[in-house]
């Protein structure tokens, strides 16, 4: 069955995999690296997260499903890589839903498993931004997330949001919330330019 | 019992380690990041296979002789360094072999925890090219297998023709043929510099 | 309770924060960054090792304590940020401390699963020395075990004493003297500038 959070989850896979396959483009590699890090980018927080927490094989090896969707979706950025440009924002709109999703789906994987909300919320912050760290790293760039825009803050305060609401409100309307939330930091980051304050010594 | 298979995996991890501890000679390290290099190398890709399926404590933990053999290989890769180069084709033949083998390996351990093949043949490939991708991390490039040269093609095309082949005939001659393919299709690529296209934005 | 040992290994702990959040400073990362490096610096050997031997959930993720005792240090690391280069002795002995209880953590933990020495001094290495290696690797450097200063090689040095000794001495006894040993030969190394020669081809 096909419900709204299969169709988010797709739709956050495929912008994942996009971004990581135009940034493998952009770095001039060649098809098999741009495959790899298509699949790196989208599955690399989830993976993260399941070799940290012991439940292997990690996810993508038990379901068909989303490795095909991320092949699929990899030779279609490469065949129309010259019009990718045109769906930036609807691309940037995809991110930002998976992101929201991914961080809850992360969280709920550390509570089925008894985890403290502290480490839960990691958990989630994981699942939706570590696949882009091992895209940066494996570009040979520090990661992104750690000098730029704000966009583990988003899941960060989506996810003590989803603890705080969790034994008031009904779990669906609390991930309903929480992946809103999550979702409308990150656009409104984005929108007007918003970043956390840099560090030095 | 020594085997044709444990020697081909002995050739194939010398080859490894000697390509590992090049490279991190290259980078002036000292002996100890010398000695991790070649490890790091030599194992990597069997590593990440076994943490993503969780298979632990990893193969090389449990196996007194693998570490063993590196540290020597490594040690000699030192001492004899002037005269590595001298070798250069046969350690070329010996990466080639190890790598259709140790694909063989990473795909057969997927099957045997029921993984479906498209995943199998991931796994493979892990197993044989990833051992590589982490010692470039850790030199602080771009992963060699990314861009250049043909080396996982290699192993993707070996295991598709793995599983095509599986059903009809005997698994002993399945191998034998996949990982002469694989290694064929890595020589064949390095003798006539073929490569896959570069893909860009 | 809290006892030495604990609190030798929240003073690491806290060392290897302020090493993490401090380097990160210094690439003027944002304070999500910030964040992130500290716990990876401090957590990282440990959770390479849990996953190496598949110890899972990761131990910080069922510890309240460890994560709470990084993120007060690495808000403390922010708020005296000018102040930290007065500490900088101070904050070295503590890091030769921890790295000299983590090693001896890792060691004890290899053996409690029944690996052989040799795989435990590696796993106690590990867990002293590659947090470090992650923070590197982050900040895009070619990680500095691998070609500056005697790190390493002390762990590797104490983890062999702990094994020639445990036979005929008190454990305990036996690890305060490993732990000594990492520990000065750590701070030797330092104070004298000695180093590993570099190797190259």
């Amino acid at each position: 069955m096909i419900n709204i959070s299969s169709i988010i989850e797709i739709s956050g896979t495929v912008a994942f995999a996009i971004s990581g396959a135009f940034s493998a483009m952009q770095k001039r590699m060649d098809i098999f690296g741009v495959i790899i890090m298509g699949f790196v980018t989208a599955i690399g927080g989830g993976t993260i997260r399941d070799i940290l927490i012991g439940d292997t094989p990690v996810s993508w090896m038990r379901d068909y499903k989303l490795p095909l969707i991320i092949l699929g979706t990899v030779i279609a950025a490469i065949l129309f890589k010259k019009y990718i440009k045109t769906f930036k924002v609807t691309l940037f709109l995809f991110d930002a839903l998976g992101l929201g999703l991914f961080t809850i789906i992360g969280i709920q994987k550390g509570v089925s498993i008894g985890l403290n909300p502290g480490i839960c919320i990691a958990l989630g912050t994981i699942t939706g931004c570590f696949g882009g760290v091992v895209r940066d790293i494996l570009l040979n760039h520090i990661p992104l997330i750690f000098h730029r825009e704000i966009y583990a803050t988003a899941c960060i305060f989506g996810g003590m949001l989803y603890f705080l609401l969790v034994g008031y409100l009904d779990i669906n309307i609390v991930k309903v919330i929480a992946i809103t939330v999550i979702c409308s930091v990150r656009i409104i980051a984005v929108k007007f330019k918003l970043t956390l304050p840099k560090l030095y010594v």
